[in-house]
C-alpha cells in the first residue's frame, strides 16, 4: 500500500462569499495563509467549505485560485467526490495537474442504500478513468450528512484491489466503535479523525491527526495537541479542546465558523453563507462572540496585524 | 396562483447508457416516443432517470437531444434541481429556453436537517435569478431519497410568496397522510402522486396524476386509470396496478425497469445503469421477467413492431 502522505491537522476551508453570494477567492487566499501559517493544511471544497453548493466550474476555479495565488499545493486534499462519475473524475484529474498531495472523495450520495458492489464499482471506475499514478485517495465517511456510509468490508475490498490509490480516509461518523474498528483492521490505512473531539483517542490508535471544521478558527491549540499527544497534559488538552467545540457546535457549524471569522477578522461580509444554509443573527453572533471570549479563545494574527 | 399546466401520468424516463456508460441519445428518444404514443409525458432527468448520476453538461445535452429530435417540450417537466444554486439556476434556465411545460425541482440535497428558511431561501434565489415569467415549478418531495422534506408550512409559504411560479409538486414522500394534507390545505396547487399505488386515492382527494417509476414499462395501464377514476371499476383497476407494481418493486426500482425494457425491446444493452447501482443478475432478471408473465404483462409496441 502507498503511504499517505498527507498527516496532521487541516482545515476543511469555509469558503468566503460576497453579498452577491459569488466566491470571493482574496478572502479565501487570506484565510488559508493564516492556516498555513498555524501548521496546518487545507482541505479545500470539502463539507464546511459549501463545495456542494459550488457548481463544478466554481470550484475548478476555485483550486486554481488558490495555486497560482503561490499557495502550495502539497499541503492540499480538495475535495473531489460529486455525485456523477464525470464530474468526480474532472475534478479528481484537475486536482491531480495542480499538484495537490490528496484528494478527500465522497462516496456518489444522491441515492440510498446502495450496496457495496454499486460503491465499489463507483470508486473503481473513477480510478480507472483519472488513470494517473499520482492519484491518492482519502475516502470521506459521513453518514450523517451523505447518508451513504462505507462499511469495513468496502474499505478491505478498495484497499486490496486499489493499494497505490486508496491511501486513508476521513471518518466523520462520529462513532468511535467504526473508527476503532478501521484502526484496528487496516492498521496501514492513514486515518484522519473528522472532529478534534477524537483526536488524542486517534492517535493513541494509530491515526494519522484531524480533519475538522473547528480547525478554521482554533488551528494553533488543536495542531498543539497533535504534536504533543504523548505528553503528560494530553488529556487536560484534548478536554479544552472539546469543551471549546461544544460551544461552537451548540450553533450551526458551519454559520458559527463564518460568524467567527468575521468578529476576529473584523470583516462583517465573512458572516456570508449560500441557501439552504442560513447566517446567524445578530443575536446568535453576539452569544456565541460571548461564550468564547468566557473562554479566553483567539484567533492571533488572522487579521494581518499581531 | 397559476395553474398546473401539466396533468396526467408523465415517467420519470429512465436514461439508457452505452456500454462505455455514456447517455445514449437515440435509445432514449425512441423510448420517449413510445411513452408519449401510451399517452404519457416526459419527466426526464428525475430520480429514475440517473439524473443525479449525470454531469450538468450531460443534462443540459441530453435536453437539447430530445428537442432536437421533435419531441414536443410541452410535455416535458425535467427535473433541473441540484445541490447548488447556479447549476440548479443553469439548468432551469435551459429547459425554459427550450419551451419545457415546467420543471421538477429537487431540493439542495447534500445538508440535511436544514430549516424551512433556508429552503425558503433556496427557492427564492433560484426563482429571482432564472427571472422568466415563464417558470413553473413541481417542488420535488421525495425524503426517502433525498433526506430533505418539504414541509407543508414551507410549501404555504412558497406559495404565498411565489404564487406564480410555483404551480405544484411531485409527491414520492410515501406517506399518503402528507399528501392528504397537502391537498386539503392546498386546493389549488396541482399534485401528483409519487406511485400510482396512490392514484386513485389522490384523484379522489383533488390530485392532478401521477409521475411514477413504473410509467416507464406500464403507462398505458397507469393512464387508463387516470383517466377512468370515476369509472366503476376503478378499485379492482387501481389494484391490479399496485400489484404489477409490487412485482416490479421487489427488484431494485431502477435497474428492474432498465432490464423490462431491455427484455421487451429485445435490446441487453438498456440493461446497463451507473455506478453507485447495479444492473440486476441474469438470474434476476429472469425471476422478474417470469413473474410479469405470470401477470400477462406487455409493452406493447415497444420495439416498433407490435
Amino acid at each position: 500500500m502507498a503511504a499517505a502522505k498527507l498527516t496532521g491537522v487541516l482545515a476543511p476551508v469555509v469558503t468566503p462569499f460576497d453579498r452577491d453570494l459569488s466566491v470571493d477567492h482574496g478572502r479565501l487566499v487570506s484565510h488559508c495563509r493564516w492556516l498555513l501559517s498555524q501548521e496546518c493544511g487545507l482541505a479545500l471544497l470539502g463539507t464546511n467549505s459549501e463545495a456542494n453548493s459550488l457548481s463544478l466550474e466554481e470550484r475548478i476555479s476555485l483550486l486554481d485560485a488558490v495555486v497560482e495565488a503561490g499557495l502550495p499545493p502539497a499541503r492540499m486534499m480538495p475535495g473531489t467526490g460529486c455525485c456523477s462519475l464525470p464530474e468526480t473524475v474532472a475534478l479528481t484529474r484537475h486536482a491531480i495537474e495542480l499538484g495537490c498531495a490528496g484528494v478527500l472523495m465522497l462516496p456518489p450520495f444522491y441515492y440510498k442504500k446502495v450496496s457495496d458492489d454499486g460503491l465499489f464499482g463507483y470508486f473503481s471506475e473513477v480510478i480507472q478513468r483519472v488513470g494517473d499514478s499520482r492519484l491518492r485517495i482519502y475516502l470521506y465517511h459521513i453518514p450523517p450528512v451523505a447518508q451513504v456510509p462505507l462499511s469495513l468490508p468496502l474499505l478491505e475490498r478498495l484497499l486490496s484491489k486499489h493499494p497505490r490509490s486508496v491511501v486513508g480516509m476521513k471518518d466523520s461518523g462520529g462513532d468511535w466503535s467504526y473508527t476503532q474498528s478501521v484502526l484496528n483492521n487496516l492498521p496501514n490505512f492513514g486515518v484522519f479523525v473528522g472532529s478534534e473531539q477524537f483526536l488524542l483517542a486517534g492517535m493513541r490508535n494509530g491515526g494519522i491527526g484531524c480533519v475538522s471544521a473547528t480547525v478554521n478558527v482554533n488551528p494553533k491549540a488543536i495542531h498543539d495537541l497533535y504534536v504533543n499527544w504523548r505528553a503528560q497534559d494530553a488529556d487536560d488538552k484534548q478536554a479544552a479542546l472539546s469543551a471549546t467545540r461544544a460551544v461552537i457546535q451548540s450553533f450551526s457549524m458551519i454559520p458559527a465558523l463564518k460568524a467567527i471569522i468575521a468578529h476576529h477578522v473584523g470583516d462583517p461580509d465573512w458572516v456570508t453563507v449560500r441557501p439552504p444554509l442560513v447566517a446567524l443573527s445578530a443575536e446568535q453572533r453576539h452569544r456565541l462572540a460571548e461564550a468564547l471570549d468566557d473562554r479566553g479563545f483567539g484567533m492571533p494574527g488572522v487579521n494581518g496585524s499581531e
